[in-house]
């Protein structure tokens, strides 16, 4: 039996090339577009200069492409397995987990004292962006850890982050986030897990939590949950909700022991499925020892205090996952042969590459705006949390927390729901190949699609931008961005930038002023059902439109340094024509959506359940 | 072990409960909309009634629920396996298969002399509807089979016929399409199998042929592939390229002996997978004999005229898999309590259902408008094919047969790209547990995208659509498409349809009529690039006007109706909420389109390779 031509011959040409994202590209964001100089400047991060910078970064980058991203197909391929009650990992992990914890992911952007290099997010946001396109889930065991180390650091009493942080941020423990519950779901009011007071200070844990990411593993000896649960005799709803650190093996007689952690299931993913997703027991024999982080009542709020960096988080997983499967659709594109150009009728010519056909190329493209779009957007906002906690001037600090709290949303959503687009094109570009577990991209298209379901589902993230963030502060925020986007495109037109896309990005920011207003006035006369009714539609235009202000910052600042570069033609020319695209052919839709948002639409608004 | 509260308990509540397709709109297409008495009375169909139509629309339904769909997941989970060189599929359709040929699937809308029941093909397809709904793969190889035995009763002598048709349309050999090749992909210009006359009027086939749905199995003794190749010294290109039925066993000796055809491999798709896509070498020993179909060098023009069936066929798929996900999930947010309404805060009032949030109904009523819109303009293009084959009156045939042409890129493609997302959102209502293969929606997800890419990719069909059927003959296709729209317009003003909704699809008609004629004015002026530079985008424009036309087309007669059967208020409004969607909130998306049409936005036009 000998194998079809061509068939492996393709994928060999493949993904020993993929680059999971673009070395140029993020030192153009870095050094040309975000001032990495301006940030190293300020004094909290006076130990670092472009050299350190360059060593962390270049050490992700080598890890990501020679060690997790040749691990990603086999992870994905035997996801964990429950054996005796405990999990077990796919045993490249067990190589990956501690090269990951030596480069310092978990306590990058930390100070010295909580075991940290003090880095800014912007440079360890762009360097996970590589660990993430290249295995999501092998980066998600540290991600998740950091969230837990991070609500000990904030919130948690000396003993704790004596205890558990210190472990969490060293990488000898790792760390959960156990919020979810089965009959709550996104509604964490609803809450059930219960925690009684106990001799000794702390509290006996009872409840079921499901969906715990990285629930249990063999990776390291214990595991921290930070866990929501409600005190006896606790009000009702999120006000009654305190966090709880439980541990999976508590210390007793100078060792560690059971705590009554028990796996009830392994949920088969069908992306992500490097790292497992547990349902998880505490307490079933009325031995679970929880210790109660912060005061009691205020867990949802010591959540939401966390909640900015864990969807920023998630937005860099959407924008990687984006990037590795259009570089590894784009490099199927250029070596793969089929069909001749329009107008070339003659058989006898060889065949051209695919990517050849407009409409591979506009496929391609497309990817690129979307991808390096939401990237470039996780910059930014990663430099805004840095302004916001590290700039010396109060008011550029509160004016960069304002931005990001308004952008998040957005930053969160966006390379989900458009990355799941990208996703699904780059499939399509491989065709009959990109329809098998063979290639890369279908494992990439499963992957994406948790993006817009956790950390606050894409329909969440519209009633958090419209009902909270955008009306905040009288609309201080939503001023804020439009002055913004006003100083890029008078950078733009300064540039040189052609003024098509400059007037068509101030005129998109002007229909999102006025529909913005108009649907704040609503709320402002207590029609709130009527200000929300289309928050979905509202999300779209906001992330649209910023995405379009992010694509001609990117081809002002190229257009700026071009002259200077001539050896770097292709790379600016390659960013001129994706925000060429994007603000041409996606941009407009903001108009259109704006009188959506305004027309009072309410199909849904009305149907009965027994209507549909 | 304690599974979480919830997790089986919301599994048990759905699926067995899952229409697959509403009766009620089958029936409303069927009875109120597309005239089933009109076509009933066409001599041609003299020998059925609406009791014959019911025996077979009933019997389709129950295969459909009561076998089909409870074999589904387990299709999904155990793919045939390829052991000794031959294929072993699941034991499911060892009951199904035989089911599904005794109902009459193979022929049904083939005369007599082909073995068939002579049914209007408006019947026949959402019949199929219901059975592609339960299980996709199941359908599968009946379908091919179909198209086999066509293929056979188009183009073969009567001969070809005794020997391969009739067994086929009979169901006791199967047959395949046997037109990929490795190097060739969708350029079948390019084939390369060869064959060679032999003495005894056969030919001598060597060559490899890729994604081969149903190219081996234990289903039936034999499979007839209906394979493309070039016989020896044929010109290059489409003009050399030929047809033929090559047997997996030959008649030799009174008895059936191998014919030379060996599965090289399988390939592992993502969906579609109770159904085996394999890679088959023809003629490695040099034993392979196939029998030409017609006349030598016209095979592809044999297999574009059997291209429309083929294409409205998987429409149909991408329509019945839309539906499926849609009561799926439907049925989900009808029990899954979660939250409160806005404006509740009150922790203590139990949750609601979440198809209470407006956000949940919206992706529901979204999924709707896709799904039943694409059944509705199945169900309208399977009518077209009827009356352009059996009208009485030639003007009638040839309008039908020119308004079907044109709207086939459009039934082919909008069902596979809308109905994509349409499944994406019934994953997104199911929120994490969607995000599982306990759950079923996720199946259909990946069963959904192979129909962007086979019997001709979305790229494709949008050359198909404005490189070819708009501006065939001058345009008159397109005209009568406008006419159409035109006449609904009409008789929704008269029905009572409001105004607004009936003056927006008139509005896009005539923005749709203004751009075409701007674009086919730049082709008859020689720049045929310029015309298609966008025809992703004027696809996207056309099918959303077709949707937009044939939902108000649905509005217009349940407005009519519902007076007269109150006891179908419910049914009757949700047309008319679905109807109110579309044409609301995508409809205006045409304006816009038709702007990028014209506007030479040539981003992806210009771009080089070395830019991306």
């Amino acid at each position: 039996m000998t194998p079809p031509r061509g068939w492996h011959h393709v994928r060999r040409a493949m993904s020993s090339t993929n680059p999971l994202v673009s070395d140029r590209f993020v030192d153009f964001l870095l050094y040309e577009v975000l001032d990495l100089a301006g940030l190293l400047a300020l004094p909290d991060f006076a130990e670092h200069t472009p050299e350190t910078v360059g060593i962390y970064l270049g050490t992700a980058r080598r890890l990501a492409r020679e060690l997790l991203f040749p691990a990603y197909k086999p992870m994905d391929e035997a996801p964990p397995r429950l054996e005796n009650g405990r999990v077990r990992v796919h045993r490249a992990m067990h190589d990956i987990y501690p090269r990951l914890v030596e480069l310092g992911v978990l306590s990058a952007t930390r100070p010295p004292d909580a075991y940290g290099q003090m880095l800014p997010l912007t440079v360890a946001s762009l360097a996970a962006s590589y660990l993430m396109a290249a295995n999501l889930s092998a980066y998600g065991y540290l991600g998740l850890t950091t969230g837990a180390a991070r609500l000990l650091e904030s919130f948690g009493s000396d003993e704790l982050k004596e205890r558990f942080m210190s472990r969490l941020y060293r990488g000898e423990w790792t760390g959960t986030m156990a919020l979810t519950e089965p009959q709550a779901g996104s509604s964490l009011s609803d809450v059930e897990t219960r925690a009684t007071p106990a001799e000794g200070g702390h509290y006996l844990i009872k409840g079921s939590k499901i969906f715990i990411s990285g629930g249990d593993h063999d990776l390291t000896e214990n595991i921290v949950h930070l866990t929501l649960a409600r005190i006896d005799g606790a009000p009702p709803g999120i006000k009654g909700v305190s966090l709880f650190a439980i541990p999976k093996l508590r210390s007793e007689r100078g060792g560690l022991v059971p705590n009554d952690v028990e796996v009830a299931g392994v949920i088969h993913k069908i992306g992500w499925r490097g790292l497992p997703s547990l349902a998880l027991n505490f307490g079933e024999a009325g031995d679970c020892h929880g210790y109660l982080v912060g005061e009691p009542h205020r867990g949802i709020s010591y959540m939401f205090q966390m909640m900015n960096e864990a969807r920023l988080m998630i937005g860099m997983n959407g924008a990687s996952t984006a990037s590795v499967a259009f570089h590894e659709s784009l490099e199927y594109a250029k070596t793969r042969p089929q069909g001749r150009s329009l107008g070339d009728k003659d058989p006898r010519t060889p065949q051209v590459p695919i990517l050849e056909h407009a409409d591979v190329r506009r496929m391609l493209l497309r990817q690129k705006a979307i991808a390096w779009g939401s990237i470039a957007l996780l910059g930014l906002t990663a430099r805004l949390s840095d302004l916001a906690e590290h700039a010396t001037e109060e008011t550029s600090r509160a004016r960069a927390a304002m931005l990001l709290d308004l952008l998040t949303p957005i930053a969160k959503s966006f390379p989900a729901e458009r990355g799941f687009e990208s996703n699904a094109l780059a499939v399509q570009v491989l065709g009959g190949y990109g329809y098998t577990s063979e290639y890369l991209p279908e494992a990439w298209l499963r992957d994406q699609k948790l993006n817009s379901i956790h950390e606050g589902t894409t329909g969440i993230q519209s009633l958090d931008l419209l009902g909270r963030k955008v009306i905040a502060a009288g609309g201080a925020a939503f001023g804020a961005l439009l002055e913004e986007i006003a100083a890029t495109c008078d950078g733009a037109r300064d540039a040189g930038v052609h003024p098509d896309l400059v007037q068509r990005v101030e005129g998109a920011a002007m229909a999102m002023r006025q529909v913005t207003l108009h649907l704040g006035a609503l709320g402002a006369q207590g029609d709130v059902r009527g200000m929300l009714l289309h928050s979905a539609d509202y999300l779209d235009l906001a992330s649209t439109m910023v995405i379009g202000w992010t694509w001609l910052r990117l081809a002002a600042t190229a257009q700026k340094n071009q002259q200077d570069r001539p050896q770097d033609d292709d790379f600016y020319n390659g960013i001129a024509s994706a925000a060429q695209y994007w603000i041409r052919t996606e941009l407009p839709r903001v108009g259109y959506l704006a009188q959506l948002c305004r027309s009072g639409e309410d199909s849904y608004e009305r149907v009965r359940p027994e209507w549909l």
